[in-house]
């Protein structure tokens, strides 16, 4: 039996990586350019970054946050005090050596005006923005700083892959400055909190909240909590992280204020960042083997309307059209009118269905003239095999719980893909065999729990394995019990995956 | 007498340029950084653009428009291929040279990793954006294309002013390709009437849209029409830019298209950008001496309420406080509910006061037992030199109108302070006094229009002043006249004066 045709190629079982490649494609979200390891996000991918952007910053100012810029540059000097952030950050990054170009006796153009010292195109910006910061702060009164900033930033990254890990890439990071550790804690798990209520009620992605262990923090930090998502691949991605810094940033940036009680202390840090990665992660959790498929609440358009008609029936059809998109767009969902659109362009039928289910478009409407006589409309659902005709009335009074249902049947289906694809693993030979593949391009694995007792007795086993511990989960450690490795008592149980 | 006490010290009379610096600290909104050139955006400063960013966002989708993301870098030989371009623009620009940083034999850390070919951290994007455009544009049916990108920019500029000019700054590009001249020249002039409207009904700022002559135009385009304002201390300030850029981009980047007909043609391309600088245009066009004064659309807070009380009165004051906020809340202006917030900072009454005067709020209002007995509030204008007592149902009932008023007189302030120092001139000694200044310090001069017959012969006249020409206004121009230099016969005539 010969598979069923689908519109992207290779489909995900084939090839799952390319197929990644391939929907970035066919949905128009974004290319690479031809400065290496920059991508060009193009305006349907702009779009959902645009909502993502939205959305969190909504939340980011409902929980007392501001935004604010500090510069793209970074002086060398500032990297050098920081001996253990550059080793783990800064060591790939763009160098500014020059502040102007002239040109080449050759031919062409050479930079010009040495600088006294190199600067650094931002990788993470905690050495400007605390150095900032340790002028802003003088006293207890000047605390809590609350603020966030979206900006781009530069990895110099050797393999690249669009969205996912990008030369340069968008995102936000939240600096906070507190006057004591608890305060300090409080924010980090509030913002770890912001981030799983996105990831779940927005992306409709499941996601796992826990602590990063001691090898896989951010270098600095006294504690890192992420947020990790399975992708279809059942590899993990972790889609956000948030900080608690300690005193260790405040000092070397020589952050202090004068307490209440008089004395001089240092502050206490965090911060929290997601990217453009979530977009990859959207694609990860929700695409098919016909391309994008977007949850509603983010989606740039819920419902787009394609009129069919032959010659003498357009008028007919297009009036028809305009009023079912005036009706729709009278609906509402999730606390706004649905975006609805008409696509009137001269090109196939076909080809314009395909266009939108390669595009993700939630909800897609066909009218023509029998649908007109019958009062009905032709229905397309993303998630769902089958269109389907339905009354024209009812369509219109539905829209919205249509909408509902979709983001959260795509929830339910990302979860229930985790679900069945998590394991519990006591020994080790269990947990070989779950990470061992027989056909090294099949997917296979999933998430892992499991105790362990040492960190550094795993690390030979999941080199060879290439696993990684994601997060020892928050609230998923009450009990003590046995490492899965070596047998000896754990207190701490742990979620291993294959990741991005 | 002794001058009355101002909040900003130096006043405007006697010290523009550090009146200018003085206001940007008093209000918060900005300050230098430790990196050359560029500044560090604080929050009350990002707000407003933030603001600006939404509003000007809203009017380009308006227009069919819609954001995309390229990259931050540049290949060098990109600038290579467009000489002109690059005389005008890409000389003072910051260069990577390198890829990592590698501890430093002496201690510190070095630049390593060299590039093949160097990366310009983009001064504008028409090369980078060109060279895509050139990949997506195959036929009549890809165009037009309308994208614009918000994005930061850097110019390696010597001598920088927060927000008027400085290294890095933020700003938007559209870049727009067309199939014919005519579309091109509409795009170009619908986007400088986008932000004339901007300008006039956002800011409050009067501008005169006009092109710029030949020696003053964009590197490359064909026309560049322009708003300018006038500041007040009299000089202009170029506000934004509109660019037709002919066929010369599409042809240097390769931009063609097969046509309706069957041909291949080079396409027609537009620019049009606004930056950070709005920001400085904003208050250099209101604020007064004791500092900053924000058109309220525009101002993060509409209305701040001080509750004044002693220790018993508290929970009374605060009740009535938050009741007013609630009320006013649910007042509307300019179609959106007013942004109010209670200040119950603990800090003395007079240093919250002039906090709030100094940041520009548009309203402030005072409520103690007294006022709540009488059913009072005390009421302060930001542009009104006298606080006032209203009742409180007044004062709720008409908050939309008094910011509406307020809206309003800025802009006719504005308009008066322009139109009180604009003169037509028609002979040389009248332009050399206009111009001339007793005192180099002192305010003088504004905007003088003139009949011109030659740019170039004009050009030793107006170094000798240190005057420009800001544009030939649109539709000022039908009816010839006399060079006021030369005495010539003239078709154009412009506007005149010292600009920033
Ligand atoms: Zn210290
Ligand atoms: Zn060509």
């Amino acid at each position: 039996m010969p598979a069923p045709k689908t519109a992207i190629s290779p489909t995900r079982e084939v090839d799952y990586p390319e197929w990644y490649q391939q929907v970035i494609k066919a949905a128009d979200l974004a290319e690479n350019s031809s400065v290496r390891g920059c991508m060009v996000i193009k305006p349907w991918g702009y779009q959902l970054w645009e909502n993502i952007q939205r959305a969190l910053d909504d939340m980011f100012k409902a929980t007392g946050h501001q935004n604010a810029y500090f510069p793209l540059f970074i002086p060398m000097s500032y990297l050098e005090k920081e001996a253990e952030h550059v080793e783990g950050f800064a060591k790939e990054c763009a160098v500014v050596t020059h502040h102007r170009l002239e040109p080449n006796p050759d031919g062409g153009l050479r930079p010009a005006g040495k600088l006294e010292e190199p600067l650094i195109v931002r990788p993470t910006s905690e050495t400007i923005i605390g150095a900032t910061y340790a002028k802003w702060v003088q006293s207890y009164r000047d605390l809590p700083i609350l603020i966030n900033q979206w900006a781009n930033v530069v990895r110099w990254e050797m393999r690249t892959r669009m969205f996912l890990r990008t030369a340069e890439f968008l995102w936000q990071e939240g600096h906070t400055v507190h006057a004591t550790a608890a305060e300090a804690i409080a924010e980090t798990e509030k913002m770890v909190d912001v981030y799983r209520d996105f990831a779940q009620d927005w992306m409709a992605m499941p996601v796992i909240v826990g602590s990063k262990t001691a090898k896989e923090r951010f270098p600095g930090a006294v504690d890192t909590l992420s947020i990790e998502a399975m992708m279809q691949d059942r590899k993990a991605l972790q889609a956000g992280t948030s900080h608690f810094l300690g005193q260790n940033f405040a000092k070397a940036q020589d952050i202090k204020f004068q307490s209440e009680k008089g004395g001089v202390e240092h502050a206490w840090t965090t911060s929290w960042g997601v990217s453009t990665r979530l977009v990859g992660a959207l694609i990860m959790t929700h695409s098919d083997d016909d391309g994008l498929v977007l949850p509603p609440r983010l989606a740039p358009t819920h419902v787009v309307i394609q009129p069919i008609y032959k010659g003498d029936s357009r008028a007919e059809v297009m009036a028809e059209a305009q009023s079912l998109r005036d009706e729709i767009a009278a609906q509402s969902y999730a606390g706004a009118p649905v975006r609805v659109t008409i696509d009137d362009r001269d090109i196939r039928g076909g080809e314009k269905k395909w266009y939108h289910v390669k595009r993700g478009v939630p909800i897609r409407l066909e009218i023509g003239p029998k649908d007109i006589a019958a009062g009905t409309v032709f229905c397309g659902i993303r998630n769902q095999p089958k269109s389907f005709g339905i009354s024209r009335s009812e369509l219109v009074s539905t829209i919205g719980t249509k909408l509902e249902t979709l983001q959260s049947e795509l929830f339910a289906a990302a979860l229930h893909l985790r679900e069945s694809n998590t394991v519990t693993i006591t020994n080790e030979a269990d947990f070989r065999d779950f990470f061992s593949t027989q056909n090294e391009d099949k997917i296979h694995g999933g998430f892992a729990h499991a105790y362990f007792a040492d960190e550094d007795a795993l690390e030979p086993l999941l080199k060879e394995l290439k696993v990684t511990i994601r997060c020892v989960p928050r609230g998923d450690n009450t009990t003590p019990g046995t490492c899965f490795l070596t047998g000896r008592p754990a207190e701490k149980k742990a979620v291993f995956a294959k990741a991005y």
